[in-house]
């Protein structure tokens, strides 16, 4: 019993140390490892099946809006990195620079690329000639390398996973719907697949994109209190078709130049699912982006029938689930243990004495509460709960969510708020930059966003400077 | 009608120049377009999508088989890529070197993986300790870089995308038997999904991958008679495991050595299937992996009804096949052309007297033939044509290469083969470099493989230096 209980005493509590209660859940639960390559990572198969459950129904998602996969170039010559003058302030200082091809120094550094943007730009430029041939609706799915100081292993790390999309339309009008559009996507796949509940809103110009006119956001309120940037959504105006001399002939045989969008999901949204459910045995996943939904873990699994009775059962709830069966020679309790830590929503006990009374025992990973269910019925029950424990993950978070706003009226409480409270802090805001830099300064809270679906106006003046205030915004410390 | 002939004129015939009919067809078929970052490609939707089916198709195969998927570093550290003496000298004068992160000088050059031996290596390392963790039968789905000097589209290029299967494993026996495994994946693969029939073999020690014991290969032939290396599979030896110390305990708590493979395929195939079944009006894809199966392509549109009744159409073929509609304001012919370039496997025309007769025509992209069927069983008949299409798609390349394939007893021979024929020359080999060397040198053909499962002696001599033959090797020109 000594080495079962090791695996779970071996996480900190998240309670007395959250940030080590994480690094130990992405090491325990076998999502990645280090590497000898400082600030990069191993995702390893339990890491990536969740990625890659997270591509699978984002693309599905994506395709219905009429989404198209591209892949570009890792490269981008330092020059086509210059064209955008905002956008290459934004990246310049973090990227890794190629400058020796096979055995000779490259004429032109090329850099990785940090996000594709100008790879789009160029391409476009030459793809786009008449309004027949717009808009283009393109995305990749790759990783991009930004060379971050202090990494955290999804949350920030110097290689990372994504998806890129870049589309150019005809009209502002076009761009502005499709930049909203797809913000709504992540907001909906966030909150419907992975049970992350998200505040939709727009980032004041100082948070906003390298080149954008307008960063739109999805921002998620992790456990511990802080705010996690989940996904975003930029409306580039015409700055890079003018920049890169992106135009189209309309059907008046008039040049003009395209409106562009670009938006953004990675592998941090693991961190996030993390951060939301997890709890001091491990990780908890929400049943539909689980890789694993149900584990069969057979009790004195060595008495005759038993693996033979278990097995049949696995085969049965395949049809309905994804499944696995733990036949393993360790004991029940470390099997136990393996699924929490790995967070499989349910876990299905049978013994001698259960195959016996026809019967099997369902365990949830989330609330650990236990149903006898009848073989019989075992696929619809399995079924009624995955969808149950889904709904209940999600109404858990919501709830979390709504106790954790709170509001600030004044520059006391505001600070009040952010050292005593775990939480977003609505305040009003004057719309001035040196705010927004004085309050991250004296506090470390961040603007997260203005909120588009709460408009209510708290105070009548910023809660920094006390001048009339112009927005309402989510400030929070962040991840 | 001049711009509706525009298209197809713009193609040169196959026949007149080979190389440049194929850049014509990855051009026009909007498969790729060049970029400012010499050597690398855009794949853009036409191609991309041909490569989102094989990753499906090709992941499914691999999981039945046991394999996971992870995700490793972009980048190798220059004394990592040093650990193995072959490895390195076979990658080191090509790849690309990162010098700079963010504003610093790094202090250890970083390679942009050229393949990930060396990462998969360095990982198993620590994750491999004991007879339990074995086998690991690991993949990912990735780029890679190698600065080529000379590229073409899909065949060459400085980045490419290909999935890299690392596996460990506990003897020697179950190294080669993972090997051999997954060559005949491949193979299966090509012959039912492509329809691209390959010759199973091993390559000579001078042809195999850098650092591996041995490597296998599927050799395909194309419309032109050279041969392209299609996917390749290695057995390593315990010689990485050594390199990098990849030991575990096993049963008798000894300390072992494991065994290990790696396997890749990649966007090359893209290639091999424009070579093997395009025609002088553009690509031909085996209805298995093409993106867009059936082209729906209304005949007067503008007349009452049709355009109603197309839709309609199109709405039940795609409970069976992947369907498209053509419904610009093109002619037929211009929208035939198309259809034909992209190499759609069936178009179905459809106009105002078929509405009335209760009828649509079908033509097949690969042999032009035109059926007219009965809407009413046209799900079932559109079925089974591609079913057939594919079918006799693979008998004809099938007997392309049976054709192609040449036997030479001796030097004259063999010489006379490689400048009159196009194909593969069956030739005895004595075993030694000297002979391939010479053979490379003075006729351009290159040993290809020696094959599995033609094991004929066609001569007691080496067909190069008359000694007593070892080998039958299939030479050949080659991509």
């Amino acid at each position: 019993m000594a080495k079962e209980k090791k695996l779970v005493e071996a996480i900190t509590s998240m309670d007395v140390d959250f940030a080590q209660w994480y690094t130990d859940v992405v090491k325990k639960a076998e999502l990645i490892d280090y590497t000898s390559v400082k600030g990069c990572m191993v995702l390893k198969p339990a890491g990536y099946a969740i990625w890659e459950n997270i591509q699978k129904e984002l693309d599905r998602r994506f395709k219905e809006t009429g989404v198209e996969n591209v892949y570009m170039p890792l490269f981008i010559p330092e020059s086509l990195l210059q064209k955008e003058k905002d956008h290459v302030e934004g990246f310049a200082p973090e990227v890794a620079w190629v400058t020796q091809g096979g055995l000779n120094e490259l004429q032109e550094r090329l850099c990785v690329r940090p996000t594709s943007e100008t790879l789009f730009c160029d391409f476009y430029k030459n793809d786009v000639q008449s309004y027949r041939d717009l808009p283009k609706v393109y995305n990749q799915w790759c990783s991009v390398v930004r060379w971050e100081k202090e990494t955290r292993p999804f949350l920030r790390s110097r290689e990372f996973l994504w998806q890129e999309g870049h589309t150019a339309h005809a009209t502002a009008e076009e761009a502005e719907e499709r930049t909203v559009l797809m913000l709504n996507v992540y907001a909906d796949f966030c909150e419907e697949v992975l049970a992350i509940p998200v505040v939709r809103g727009q980032k004041t110009d100082k948070e906003k994109f390298a080149g954008a006119e307008a960063t739109y956001t999805i921002e998620a309120l992790m456990h511990d209190g802080k705010a996690l940037q989940s996904g975003t959504s930029h409306n580039f105006g015409d700055g890079f078709a003018k920049a890169f001399g992106i135009q189209y002939t309309d059907k008046d045989n008039q040049l003009r130049y395209v409106h562009q969008t670009s938006w953004g999901l990675s592998t941090r949204l693991i961190g996030a699912i993390i951060m939301q459910h997890g709890d001091d045995s491990g990780l908890v996943l929400p049943p539909r982006i689980a890789p694993v939904q149900v584990m069969v873990i057979p009790i004195r699994q060595q008495s005759e029938g038993v693996l033979e009775k278990a097995e049949e059962l696995r085969g049965r709830l395949e049809k309905v689930c994804r499944v696995k069966i733990d036949k393993t020679d360790k004991s029940p309790g470390w099997k136990f243990s393996e699924q929490e830590m790995r967070g499989i929503p349910i876990r299905v006990e049978m013994g001698p004495k259960d195959i016996e009374a026809g019967q099997c025992v369902l365990v949830r990973r989330d609330t650990r509460e236990k149903t006898v269910v009848s073989l019989e019925d075992v696929e619809n029950k399995v079924q009624e709960l995955l969808e149950q424990i889904q709904k209940d993950m999600f109404a858990r978070a919501k709830a979390h969510l709504a106790e954790s706003i709170f509001d600030a009226h004044d520059y006391e409480e505001f600070k009040d708020a952010v050292t005593q409270k775990a939480g977003f802090i609505r305040g009003m805001w004057c719309g001035e930059r040196a705010c927004e830099e004085k309050i991250k300064e004296e506090t470390t809270a961040t603007s997260r966003c203005m909120p588009f679906f709460d408009k209510e106006r708290i105070a009548g003046t910023c809660v920094c400077c006390g001048k009339p205030a112009k927005k309402l915004v989510y400030w929070g410390k962040a991840y």
